[in-house]
């Protein structure tokens, strides 16, 4: 497979879903409609949640484009792994919307609508685990890591199986709590979690120019 | 035609397509309604759906890419054909939608859905079959094929052609049916089943290499 | 302004604006909606006109393809005049829906909507014009046309200014031949209408071939 | 990070973004609908809106571009900001249909709707600035500027900060004057505001040439 069109495909997908949290906004604006400043104080969860998920989703694309880089070929298998994350990825707009629509509402509802937001992020983070443990093993990666650096860097980067499930748990005592705790974490993978895998181009590059 | 801008361009149509699905997942969160557990319980089709028609299009980006990674170049009736595939493929969030929302509703409107989803992947098919055919009987393939080995390549990959028909009907007796013959088929195009256009192109890089 | 870059950002509002009309195909699936066989018998003219403004759209893909495949280099004014087409190309959507929702109803509605559809060509049309006129006037284009060349080509390719407003006319005295003259134009512009920007290029490389 | 695949992605997400401009024009079709002369009559704000938005968002994607291509390479802060400004234009599609519903209504929702469509381009303006500042601060740029040039620079380029705040206080008093000023800025814009950061390459392509 052919890395380039994996790439931009997976750029389109992340692109369309990305914009698509957009279509969550919406005012009701026809005949009696209640007015703006009561809709923003009713639907500020839609807005908080706009601009969390929309970090989420583009420290995604960032660390995406990371370890893409980072492969020096892909496998059908990998290419399979890298559509789970994606799938992920789409539903966010709708655990979102769901999420945002549902916060303080209370009881059973609000607690599903969490999970599911939770879900999310959590199915998303198994495809990323899924695709580096792939790219690892079947060294398809451009530089080669002994198996300690393999397994450091798996479980750096895998930390969001971890994370994720916690925050869902947050959200399940006070459900704002899994905003915050997200963008916690879009904080932490804003910062380059795999630089081990990018350290012998950065040697070689710098070798070159010495 | 230049080959890069069809590749982006059905590309960017794909991945539009794909996460389009997400619309189709929806909660009803107005004033008085249902609980969400209600609600999953009723629209777990619209899950179900979502995922295999995800995973058929995701697919059926791989398989694209690998035809057009086998031809050397496009002519304009190529490119028509192409736009047959895209056409049908476009249609697939909203046959997913109504297959979905009828599912189990009984009747005859549920076999229309039935069909309707079952014609969306057969267009796609019929669509591959002609681009699939335009490339060998025109020699716009990298490599050049004998009539024996395009008519092999012809009858393995398309049989698409015969397997959605077959999908459809077993639909009409029993329509869950159809979702579990879909991620069968999609696990028979994840396997690259093009092989021998892409045979030469290792021969050569491998020998290159020795 | 290097052209790589428009025509990714072109590539993607095309593709953007082609997905989307799939929006406008959509079953009453609600409690007691009426039979799909009867949903299919009126909306017969939303399923047309998407697969009418699907082939127009991608031609236009295609033609937009062909002309800044010819383009040596863009200025500012061409840009602008580029956004002017996708402008309207991105209306297609919503006046495609009203003619298929207004279509048979008769009346002033129907020919409003008739002329609506005409004016998302025509504007588009008219931004093809610019930028065509923009490129053969600042000899931005890969080869030098002559006076004659330059004018006979923009009389060929600028045909749709005068055939869209007889296809809008045709429509409104029986709106149905709307979509049939679009399928007809549709099958012109498929057909390379700007042979003379790529002669060159084949002379060269034939002659290098030699 | 490699400035290619931020492109692409920057591309994708104005694209979608400017695509979804157009579902905020949509007729009243339904049964008893007012006639489309009469809706035309009071949704003209949509119209004009959307053609509004849609240049504000193409000259955008204009300065996005030479903005990026002035970039020797990008930091993960600069990503950090262009995500900022991506996250607002994504919210346009928003603010516009806001406005356009509630132009001419009066009162305290039309002023809230003036304020927030500002918001879109006040905050866009802001990441803008950012990214520039950082390019510029960082030497991340193609060429070094000189402290005065690079003040010269932001000022000029992030005129958008003056302007749009002053626009959206225009709108306070007159809500369409707005859009007028829009298409001002939208003009200002269209012709290069950072000529400087590509002066040195054009330089140094004729003397190449020489």
């Amino acid at each position: 497979m052919e890395k380039g069109r994996v790439e931009a495909f997976s750029d389109g997908v992340l692109a369309v879903a990305i914009t698509l949290l957009v279509l969550d906004l919406k005012f009701d604006t026809g005949p009696h409609h209640p007015g703006l400043v009561h809709q923003l104080g009713t639907d500020w969860p839609a807005f908080a949640a706009f601009a969390v998920s929309f970090f989420q989703i583009g420290v995604i694309w960032v660390n995406h484009h990371a370890l893409l880089s980072a492969a020096a070929r892909l496998d059908r298998v990998s290419v399979f792994y890298n559509l789970v994350l994606l799938m992920f990825v789409c539903t966010i707009p709708f655990t979102t919307a769901s999420y945002a629509a549902l916060l303080r509402s209370g009881g059973n509802d609000e607690r599903i609508a969490v999970v599911l937001y939770g879900a999310s992020m959590m199915g998303m983070s198994v495809g990323f685990s899924l695709l580096l443990g792939r790219l690892v093993t079947r060294r398809l990666l451009v530089r080669t890591l002994t198996a300690e650096q393999g397994r450091a860097t798996r479980i750096r980067f895998g930390a969001g199986g971890l994370v994720y499930p916690v925050s869902t748990v947050l959200g399940l005592f006070w459900p704002p709590l899994m905003l915050i705790a997200y963008l916690v974490i879009a904080g932490y993978y804003m910062l380059d979690q795999t630089p081990i895998l990018h350290t012998d181009d950065r040697l070689a590059e710098s070798a070159a120019e010495e």
